[in-house]
């Protein structure tokens, strides 16, 4: 199944966009999402999952071939948190920091509760001993969004990256 | 004529702006032209402009210039779907992706019959083979879109390139 | 005082939101300065400002360390104007053009007077001898804006730059 073929057509896409305070509450989801790994508060994130979630990073490769391999995969906010504390406890890496572009938010279609959503990002990673600057990752998010009363919450959120691996170690979430 | 005599002023900026519904439509435009490419559905492009258009393709340095020499120029739908044809058919080119930012959509007037449009992209691309990323070109669309019914399309899009040349072949259109 | 400190949790974030009007003009400036300086329109940037204000250049490891060191501080529209008037007249630079990226800009809080503001950029530079591309800085908007009349403008902008230096002259403002 390729890309395409998951994807609905240029006529529908007009239909499908839901009235303005909605669209802006998804569109501020994703950039909370973004700013909160970019200011370095990643145990927010957990608040913007729903308590059963599907967080998956997986090349466009291996989900364009229909190939089931992802390098996270994420079911529940506490699995979120898990890997969190992990992150700031354990893991070993070169510090460094996220930038993160999000572009193109677009509400697609609803689903039973919620909102079919996608938006392309990028991620500009800083090396913090040297300022070095280099694009770590782009692709597309393709996320359901519902809400808990006014707040939207990411039910699923499958990161897309354009190339075929992450290069040196994936530290922080995308 | 340079750029900023082409431009209209800060003061005159606050007051184009169209009502909510429209500027939502108008963005969404925008960023169903990048997902259209990024998801690889060349095919739904010429759905997005108008019977008779004018997407072009020229670099700031000659638009700059009055210089008329642009690397693409189609004037209808039909000329698109001819093109994407022999991307498809007929062009050979290392397989590779695209991925569009597209920043700071702002409505700046109105036309006759529709609005004038401006926003900020760059394209990451990415080589299937190796996955290498890069920033592939960066620039400005200024579009002018009109409505037919609730559907916004483009009747104009120019892309004006900030760099002198394009590395390599462009395969895809930006 | 580190960064996370600074800000908000993610369950205000979803109360700040202003109207949808209010919330497209403050997007709005912050493109229209993007789209100013890329435009190479430098001297409209002071109509941007309130005419007493503090726009600010400095790195994310000076600010996250409490430094105050900033590599730009300009606390009127005079000295602003005075700073693109030095650049046109006196400064010696290889010529180049920027394209800003200006990503999820976010409402997170009212002030007395105004609004508080964040968004993500990130700055292309292409230099106009050979077209070469990179990115030239990326940080995030500090922002603080308040509305004269209908007209949104920035009282504070601080730009947090996440390298620790800047590479070469910075000869536009970001």
């Amino acid at each position: 199944m390729s890309i395409a073929q998951q994807q609905q057509t240029p006529q529908s896409y007009v239909a499908a966009t839901p009235e303005p305070a909605v669209m802006r509450a998804i569109e501020n989801l994703s950039y909370e999402w973004a700013r909160s790994i970019d200011e370095n508060r990643l145990e927010d994130l957990a608040g913007l999952l729903t308590e059963q979630c599907d967080y998956k990073i997986a090349s466009r490769f291996n989900t364009d071939r229909g190939l089931p391999l992802a390098i996270v995969h994420i079911r529940s906010r506490s699995q979120m948190r898990d890997r969190i504390t992990s992150l700031r406890l354990a893991n070993i890496y070169e510090s460094h920091h996220f930038r993160h572009m999000v572009s193109g938010v677009q509400v697609i279609g609803k689903t039973t509760e919620g909102w079919e959503v996608r938006a392309n990002y990028s991620v500009i990673r800083t090396m913090e001993h040297n300022g070095a600057m280099e694009i770590f990752s782009c692709g597309q998010y393709r996320d359901e969004v519902v809400f808990e009363g006014q707040t939207p919450l990411l039910r699923r959120r499958h990161v897309l990256f354009d190339s075929r691996a992450i290069a040196t170690l994936l530290a922080y979430p995308l």
